[in-house]
């Protein structure tokens, strides 16, 4: 039976022949679990035109037979890169052969190893966001999860607008929102789940704190679920009670921005126009030093991928990109704003798949 | 006023004469943290023998200037490794500079970028472990966390048990213990917590599924708690019910295991006798060949240090380590049973720092 692995191989493997390289050592464990199904937390893959080889340790023997029947299994107690450089010498018949590896991922030491095990008739080449680059383009089967894991996002995020009141923590509303996705069927958060209140929120990063909301703050919450290992991100800011004018000229920038992107946001637009899209519109309000990010990335396995949606970015959009639109505005000793949502591209136009309510909530 | 950076730094310095590099670029953001206190997502960190320079991109500007005052702070729109790069370029006054970066954490693309930009007037090094090599002997400001860290976790594992009960599913219990950690201050888990149950504790790293335990079935936690930057690592396993005989001989065999390690633990032994101590204990009741991964690891900012207590590390041991000490039987289709506790090592002997029910618990 055809599996989604083997469509996946298939177009890895034409990349591979355009790169003139006979074998692909993936090392980079979301490009594993993409092309194989295997999650372990030590892994290399070797893709050969006629086979797969899955490398990895006796931790994981039975996981890696039940995840991944499509590879040959190899459990070896050296490291990883070691056992598939070991596995490549021996497959050099007459002459050389041309092995591909991930730069973006190896470690200069890893790639030692990888190198020195490999011999000296293997010939290395960098592959630069192979694996990457077809997993920008999400195939109907992952759009569902990924939808599902918005939906499930959203709900979250909805829930913990009523826990807001003045008094509470941080991280008490930051472990509030871990435990409900854990509940709804989440695997776990997908990065550190971020509430930062009052001046706090003007840090985009902010990691939550014993500080307790206070009273007319603004409150930035951005938070990712992972579910059936698809990731989902989402920001919403809110104000304890009535919001001062500037806060609401602020919040209002940063939604025309943010409508500008989704406006922007088209297959055969850069990635670039997009982030230009945003940028220009808190730029005519004078807000433009306060966005000190790009507007977005894409996302899926993983958290961060491409295309990024920064200012100089010439990658085109693609049918089947999943992007994040986030802009905001943080002004140092004040507060912070950011609205995120993520949109699917479609041939027929975009899909916002994140639904929690959108306008300033007065809480 | 003298901070505890200061003498990590002043170590750090006497490490880069030693090696003959007049520069030192660590990108690896635990040890980013330990040397400056920054705990953004992307940094680098260049020490030279009478400066530190910090950088990193607009996201962070605020942040770091409130963790990291004692660095000379960049911000800047491209790669950090083109930015310390470019800042290292600067520095050539006459002749050549040496400079040594992380070759364990930088990657080969990492790697081009910063020789690129620092032109070829900077001679490169590889560092191995440096900074590494200071995080393995904690201080005792260090300690005083991590113990707090193991008492954290220790208390989550004793909570958790009142919850188990035939029904409940695995992710379940693994939710109520990420809440409960959040709510007794952890910033989050250290790692995916593992809850395995019936033939799934087989599965060393088993993730949590829909899966309802059963009766009779024995159930793996293996949970771990960031506290203040420390990690806490613990492992118990139940058993639901009454435990055959079988199950009980392989108990006790795993907890003698533990106490062999624990008693060959001590400054001036190697690793590998720690490792080795465990695992005659295992061989001799035929159990060796379940025993499928070392017996522990250390353990501070992050998860997995060194040393690494495999059979082969003639690493010695040293007073102010921090390691695991965690043997485990797994029988594939039937189940698994390991007991990880979290041990520093003083010149007076070895402390358990965690503190949850050790003994065969059968629920």
């Amino acid at each position: 039976m055809r599996t989604i692995y083997d469509s996946r191989l298939e177009k890895t493997r034409r990349a591979m022949a355009a790169l003139r390289t006979d074998a692909l050592v993936i090392t980079h464990l979301p490009n594993v679990f993409y092309l194989c199904g295997f999650t372990g937390s030590s892994a290399a893959l070797v893709v050969e035109p006629d086979s797969l080889q899955l490398f990895t340790d006796g931790r994981y023997t039975i996981q890696a037979r039940e995840e991944a029947p499509g590879a040959a299994l190899h459990i070896g107690r050296a490291p990883v890169a070691e056992q598939s450089g070991e596995y490549l010498r021996a497959r050099v018949r007459k002459g050389r052969l041309a092995a591909a590896f991930e730069a973006g991922h190896v470690t200069v030491r890893e790639w030692t190893r990888l190198r020195e095990a490999g011999g000296s008739r293997v010939r290395w080449k960098q592959a630069e966001g192979l694996v990457e680059g077809l997993r920008e383009v999400k195939e109907p089967g992952e759009l569902d999860v990924m939808r599902q894991a918005a939906k499930l996002g959203s709900e979250v995020m909805t829930e913990v607008f009523e826990l807001v009141r003045p008094g509470v923590r941080e991280l008490d509303l930051a472990a509030e929102i871990d435990y409900r996705m854990r509940r709804k069927g989440a695997s776990g958060p997908s990065f550190e789940t971020i509430v930062g209140s009052g001046v706090r929120s003007a840090l985009p990063h902010a990691q939550p704190s014993e500080k307790r909301l206070g009273k007319k703050e603004l409150v930035v919450f951005d938070l990712g679920v992972i579910l059936r290992h698809y990731c989902c991100d989402l920001t919403r800011t809110v104000c304890l009670g009535r919001a001062p004018a500037e806060v609401r000229r602020w919040y209002k920038a940063v939604e025309d921005a943010q409508r500008a992107a989704l406006e922007a946001l088209r297959a055969g637009a850069t990635a670039g126009q997009v982030d230009r899209a945003a940028r220009r519109v808190l730029e005519r309000r004078s807000l433009g030093r306060y966005f000190v990010h790009s507007t977005g990335h894409g996302l899926g396995i993983e958290i961060h991928e491409t295309p990024r949606l920064g200012r100089a970015q010439a990658q085109e959009i693609r049918v089947g990109n999943v992007v994040t639109l986030e802009p905001g505005v943080y002004v140092d000793g004040v507060g912070g704003i950011r609205i995120e949502d993520e949109v699917a591209v479609h041939a027929s136009g975009t899909e916002v798949l994140t639904s929690a309510p959108r306008g300033l909530l007065e809480l």
